[in-house]
């Protein structure tokens, strides 16, 4: 992996993958940029990069705004897409704006690319979302896409553009489908990004965490830095041009089982099950986990931090760093 | 099937489809209101309704507009929702207008349903093209959904929206994924949205019909009335709720056959080979038939009408009314 002196351009970058991506390339000697909106309540927080703010460039921007796409897109040799809405069920409630920022958004990047600059290396941040209620587990790559919802709808429109732009321009693309990810610079406010982040908010509150159901749903998570190493494999890997990889979790684990690791890093600290919601219950998509196996194949990635490992960091992390993560 | 008295909605009711359906349910004795926004060059054209006029409620408007989904949506028993943009190449060249058309529309409509009347019965035109080029032939429903051009794209986000709708809200939803449909009432101005309607001009105009590459790729078609008659099938049948069918015709020709037959109902006709242009060759899907299988099942749906029949009839009647179909 050579970055040294590579532009690169991160959409979404203030985010918890975006930002935790930006530090791995500085320290890469690549040459940075950012482009976020800071759209309130989407997760992108500045103070995830007041360590290396000074080694980049930050572009403050809405990714659907022609100019800003035409000062950010020439001259990047590469663009990690990782832009958009997360919220499952807020995209129910305002499809729309998930319309916006998950598939608009990401035909204006697409077609600015092919215009402006139609080499640029991309790799886009899909979800496994986009395969809906798995028929088998693990899912891999060749399994059905059924989306249950409206974000899985509008990853998977967002996929589909990746891929056409790739296989009718010739464009080298690659999208990964990630899983559950998490780590510091994650938004723990609500749970609308992702439930665990607002369980590490609610664990160093004193309170306890809320197990949806009977809590025996099993899951798999790829600590950040995890996701990152697969991100910046895919991105410099001609053998991942016009491909689609699933990540997965080093470990599958119940609900149940997180709740009661967590909450036994913090003195005092407790879960609770409770009635599934039913505007929940609706596009939920049961036990889920990932065979990553095409990835080790191809990039030898595999995940390496372990959920002990993982949360204890995200926790100590938090812990330290709390206010600036919970007034915004 | 007894449409008598049912009110019923056809968007994009000006268009080919629209326009025979529409003729069909006001001889059941249906309450029948279009809603079409006659955009240029998308194939609405009033002329088609010239004979049924009054026996209509036509509303001229965009579905993208609230107030007007708001006069239109309440009290309807049944939705045929036929909008959207038909071109392929128009969709690689303006993708965000077909975003807008076939996408945006939609899941306004969808929303406007849910809020305004959740009961209404909701039948949607989707295309064989979300399958993209076929992996085996004959399609059917279980092949991949992998589209290979913005039209595929969108067409399949729009069938995602409708089975989300369904199943998150229990709203009575038929999907139809139609083959290429032809008939009295098609735009016959340029290929934009049919080739076999511009080769009806063409043939018209005593010009040769224009083969791209060997002629050697084959298609199945539906004359419009077969199309009609299973969207009257799966709008009345409560099989169909919650299905996706894949319509298909008659017979499978290659586009050479299928030129020489036109060819021959004219004195004069005539066709060529050109080279297949470069742009309409990076979203083509090579040879394509359906099987309907699974439509004959549930709904005894097949279709009728031969090739040589319907071609006969469509050249026939645009012969006679080529001038309101050549000015618009």
């Amino acid at each position: 992996m050579n970055y040294s002196q590579m532009k690169v351009l991160i959409t979404g970058g203030l985010g918890l993958i975006g930002s935790n991506l930006a530090h791995r390339l500085v320290e890469l000697g690549a040459r940075v940029t950012l482009l976020d909106g800071l759209l309130p309540g989407h997760g992108g927080n500045l103070w995830n990069i007041r360590a290396i703010k000074p080694a980049l460039t930050l572009h403050l921007g809405d990714m659907r705004d022609q100019a800003t796409l035409e000062t950010c897109i020439p001259g990047q040799d590469l663009v990690f897409n990782l832009a958009g809405q997360g919220g499952h069920l807020d995209s129910m409630l305002d499809p729309l704006t998930d319309l916006e920022l998950n598939v608009r958004a990401h035909l204006e990047l697409l077609e600015s690319c092919r215009r402006l600059n139609p080499a640029v290396r991309l790799v886009f941040s899909s979800t496994r979302q986009v395969h809906g209620i798995p028929r088998y587990l693990p899912l891999n790559e060749s399994h059905p896409i059924q989306p249950i919802d409206i974000n899985g709808i509008h990853k998977a429109t967002g996929e589909y553009y990746h891929r056409l732009y790739h296989s009718a321009y010739g464009m080298p693309v690659t999208i990964l489908r990630l899983t559950n990810t998490y780590g510091a610079g994650m938004r723990i406010v609500d749970a609308r990004q992702s439930f665990l982040g607002y369980w590490v908010r609610l664990l160093l509150e004193g309170k306890p965490l809320p197990i949806f159901g009977d809590g025996r749903q099993v899951r798999d998570f790829n600590h950040v830095d995890d996701c990152v190493e697969a991100l910046l494999r895919a991105g410099s890997n001609p053998l991942a041009i016009g491909k689609i990889y699933l990540l997965g979790g080093c470990e599958v684990v119940s609900l149940l089982d997180l709740a009661s690791s967590m909450a036994r890093l913090v003195p005092g600290g407790g879960y609770a099950l409770v009635p599934f919601p039913v505007e929940n219950k609706k596009i939920d998509i049961g036990s889920c986990c990932n065979d990553f196996g095409n990835i080790k194949s191809d990039l030898d990635w595999e995940p390496c931090i372990t959920l002990a490992n993982g949360l204890r960091r995200t926790v100590d992390y938090y812990a330290e760093h709390f206010a600036h993560y919970v007034s915004v």
